[in-house]
């Protein structure tokens, strides 16, 4: 490997060293300070390059792409406040643990401190949301420093992908020239076998990483109490890109209906869609099935209706529960009083039930611990049919009926005409999932998007990756977020998004022509903060609406014909239709859909207080209605 | 001074102690957990409120303000990434040391590290980039936590404008309620006079800062070593708010005149433009003043021609250094190559001078050494027009002649027909200022415009504030910067930006409307990033135009009906007429001009070549072009 001078070299080889430990992916923002790198990955042949302009929407762009592989994506920028528009990407990153190597380049370390242009202090700029961080040393043609340099990027990278995945933040000081001029004697040809590293393929350190997984004993234990329930219970939250991610969907199912456990399922667990969903609109879909187990791979334990309904159902007594907190309040609430010993999984053993109502905490990789639990039941358990003939037989039933109740409901309620002329949020989420081609990729923005995705979009047996930024749930990156993850795949992308996201990060709709990245983006216009409508702020006005609501009037055909995205109008009659013409045209098309937040507000209550009534009702009648 | 809960009686008491500290302004983005903060604030009859809907574009709003005032301005958001958001801006306001209070709202103390819903580390969150930080206790109606509550938000106040000003950073954690509901109980009426603080006007403690000046003989030393000096000179680099915004320019030219050193006055330095300036053009304003010296209270010290001509004129022996590091790129590598003593004051004893040829640091405020020095002087000096019969005598005369031949030759060419068919930035950055009414704030961008306004805004007689981000020189919160800075006077505003910075902090624009500012934008549009001819990265492409050019092709006319702004494309030749409309139109307009960057930067090297020439043969016809 030669160089015309050292910082090329630098670039050079920290660039090789990253391709050879497997990333695939970078994310580029124009500077100066950064060319040694910047150079590198573009000519090296085997990485991804995304150009982009706006550091911020880079790093969401970057996490997006990261989030829907699993496989670690980075990020380059020059010196200064530039590095300071990676963070909110990062901090979500950390919170979601998606593998982010961050590349920020320096002035060299003679100038920090003194006042030189576009310095500032960048080492630990990230604090503590990163997994590690490191400075690398002044780029110079010497043996060990060679080592260090490769070492260190093969360290980055494998950190990113440890447990848990996350961050990473190289800090990459270079000296003029940066650009690959010659400098003659800078880098001895003699160095160039020095600079290829072993002269092997694969990285120059091979991390093998480990397997949290709990022992045969304590799987037994698990399972003992798991059996012993009365009305066990498995709980999936919002899955991470590389953990969760890996969970066999039908060994979560096998497990769930041998033990007649329920699975409630986060629209972001992985579970709520896919192939082994048995159960759309609380029927099955398989209607020669006759039992509540497993048809054809198809098993109707997944539960998607419950952030309406669930605080009319008796407590479980013994809980299973993957991934991070579920997007369901009124889960979480029926979750923290349920007097139920809580299994919580996950594979780095950290402490994220922010109810404190976990009893146990089970460090270790949720596939191990599903697959431990199904080695214990053993293979001769026979009918997996039976409820293993626990006392409260009918605790699955109740799920069904209210399951069942509620899309009914619902299915009526967000069809009806009236829509036509006070269209309804709600409606519109429903459709996106429900009409979303399989396979699919889906973001759905925070705020009111994540939560009516939870409410109102129901388990369907299509391959449909959900996903959302609720590592700390900012509506900030949302745009970037999703066109980085629909960089990653040739699937179909929808966006689905409030106007104050699609304004926050209005700059990375650039990416839908510079990334080439085609998208559906389903803008639920309300004029302003929405989901402020829910809190008791509504009531004090002033400053209700000039500080919480902040209508803006945002022109938001503008704002496509600034990006070139092709704008239309959608009433709640046209949406499908519409949805699935762009679905189907190449492009990138906005439909935007307008709202009164407030109207929409009372709907959601009037329609949930519907089935939480109707759902009560079914269970007094049952007579079984009481925990 | 009462409240319906704890979290309510925390805001009013924070938001009252900082009004009675007097602070006048805050920026607000909409959230949930800032609720008790945004509702003090918005309720308080003294401090004026700007809301915003991006954090970061808030940010740099509350710096611009900050800047142009000198004055803290406070920042508040909810919990999560919006503060991260803040970072670019707290970076920026940490170099360019202006004082911004930075309030984000946390989930309380036991949610941290929980999994819980948008909840980060926000401890310490901005590193060493801020004066001060620190943590609010938890609210409750107790009489120590008042008295630690109002003596925090007064230091954190006071810390913002200490020496140097900069960024501080309280986090503050709420529980719900977060609104203003009645929580009976939760706030005795008993506690009203304990909230109420010491019942006095004023801060809860009042702060005297001292000022540090150096000794009559530390003065006395100075003056002789520039008495002793053959070629004595003074720079003036860019300013800060509080420090050299104090300077009296007139005490700075007569100690110039006095001393027979020319002032170089960097565009952001304070000195540059003003009543105390007596060349235009190089010429004296007032034809009467036959000396080198003060006519009218006028000097012709000022000069702003440097950065063209610098390299060709003989190096100064004896340099009084002020404000951060020049702009100029070959004034800073004359001074470092001159054989000098250089003298650098700064306030806070920082040292900003990264070619590290400072020999003297004076740790005082500019305004006392200027004082200092013109008293140990004395007034009976006599004839303010002397040169102090210093050997060099000739000294002011060769910058004379080098500015006089500079103007001559950009007046000329800078009018020429031709630009009409290729329009130049240079011209346009000079009319911009040129044409500027009196008084006007121009806020002007990073990257190319700044660098423009260096070479080709000559020094006017005219109160203009000049203002750019160069604390970190980062091309990202531009237009939010210069909104902020017009919210703070009622002079005309102009923002000098090229296409990549507008479209960075394009939300920034939504200012205009939501916190009511007139602007004139002028756009230089070169679509991409024109600074990166200037580099040797020029000659490698790829990856030169993807990578670093990066042409977008955006659509700015759409971006301007985003945001209700009315547009206009001019070119060279109706430029004048059409920014003349604007500023004495109302609203706010955005005058594109378009560039090829490529032919700019040839004919900035074209022009700067041809004053070089012109200044070395004049010199050398002059006989003294030696050093």
């Amino acid at each position: 490997m030669s160089a015309p001078n050292r910082a090329t070299l630098w670039g050079r080889i920290l660039v090789d060293e990253l391709a050879a430990g497997g990333l695939e992916a970078v994310c580029l923002a124009p500077g100066s300070r950064s060319t040694p790198l910047t150079v590198a990955f573009a000519e090296h042949p085997e990485i991804d390059v995304y150009s982009h302009l706006d550091e911020r929407s880079a790093a969401y762009f970057a996490l997006g792409r990261a989030r829907r592989t699993g496989e670690p994506t980075a990020l380059v920028c020059t010196s200064g406040t530039a590095a300071a528009n990676f963070h909110p990407a990062v901090m979500e990153a950390d919170q979601a643990r998606v593998p982010l190597l961050v590349l920020t380049a320096d002035r060299p370390s003679e100038l920090r401190d003194s006042g030189a242009n576009q310095t500032v202090d960048q080492v630990k700029l990230y604090g503590d949301a990163v997994r590690w961080d490191a400075e690398l040393p002044d780029p110079e043609p010497d043996e060990r420093k060679v080592r260090s340099l490769r070492t260190t990027a093969a360290r980055a990278l494998s950190e990113t992908t440890g447990v848990p995945p996350g961050p990473v933040h190289l800090n990459c000081p270079f000296r003029k020239p940066l650009e690959p001029l010659e400098v003659p004697g800078d880098v001895p040809d003699s160095f160039a076998e020095t600079a290829s590293g072993r002269g092997r393929d694969g990285p120059f350190v091979e991390t093998t990483g480990g397997t949290q997984t709990l022992a045969a004993d304590d799987h037994r234990r698990l399972l003992g109490a798991l059996e012993a329930a009365d009305r066990p219970l498995i709980v999936a939250g919002p899955a991470d890109p590389t953990t969760l991610g890996d969970l066999e969907p039908a060994a979560v199912t096998d497990l769930a209906d041998r033990l007649g456990a329920p699975v409630l399922a986060d629209p972001l667990s992985g579970l709520r869609f896919g192939p082994h969903v048995g159960r759309e609109g609380g029927a099955a879909i398989d209607s020669e099935g006759g039992g509540d187990g497993m048809r054809n791979g198809k098993s109707r334990s997944i539960y998607g209706g419950y952030d309406t309904y669930i605080e009319e159902l008796p407590t479980p007594d013994v809980v299973l529960r993957f991934g991070a907190s579920p997007t369901s309040k009124p889960l979480r609430h029926w979750l923290r009083d349920a007097d139920a010993r809580q299994f919580l999984v996950d594979p780095a053993g950290a402490w994220r039930e922010a109810t404190f109502t976990a009893t146990d905490l089970l460090a270790a990789e949720p596939r191990t611990v599903i697959d431990g639990l199904l080695e214990a039941l053993g293979d001769a358990d026979g009918d997996p049919d039976t409820d293993h003939g626990r006392p409260d037989a009918g605790w699955r039933a109740r799920f069904d009926a209210a399951e069942r109740r509620q899309w009914e409901i619902y299915d009526e309620a967000l069809s009806a005409d009236s829509l036509e002329s006070e269209p309804f949020e709600g409606a519109i989420l429903a459709s996106v999932l429900s009409n979303a081609p399989d396979p699919a990729t889906v973001f759905v923005s925070n705020s009111m998007p994540i939560r009516d995705t939870d409410r109102f979009a129901r388990p369907r047996a299509a391959d449909l990756t959900v996903l959302a930024n609720r590592g700390a749930s900012g509506i900030d990156g949302i745009a970037s977020t999703a066109l980085g993850a629909g960089s990653a795949t040739d699937e179909p992308l929808v966006l689905a998004t409030g106007d104050l996201s699609l304004y926050h990060d209005s700059n990375g709709l650039l990416a839908v022509d510079r990334c080439d990245v085609d998208a559906t983006i389903v803008l639920l216009d309300n004029d302003g903060g929405g989901i402020f409508h829910k809190l008791p702020i509504e009531e004090f006005d002033p400053p209700f609406t000039d500080q919480f609501k902040t209508p803006h009037g945002l022109e938001f055909e503008d704002l496509a014909g600034v990006y070139d995205i092709e704008f239309e109008r959608v009433t709640h009659a046209n949406f499908a239709a519409a949805y699935r013409r762009s679905l189907e045209a190449a492009g990138t098309q906005l439909l935007a859909v307008e709202f009164d937040s407030e109207a929409n507000h009372r709907r959601r209550d009037a329609l949930a207080a519907r089935v939480r009534t109707a759902v009560a009702s079914d269970l007094e009648t049952a007579g079984d209605g009481s925990n």
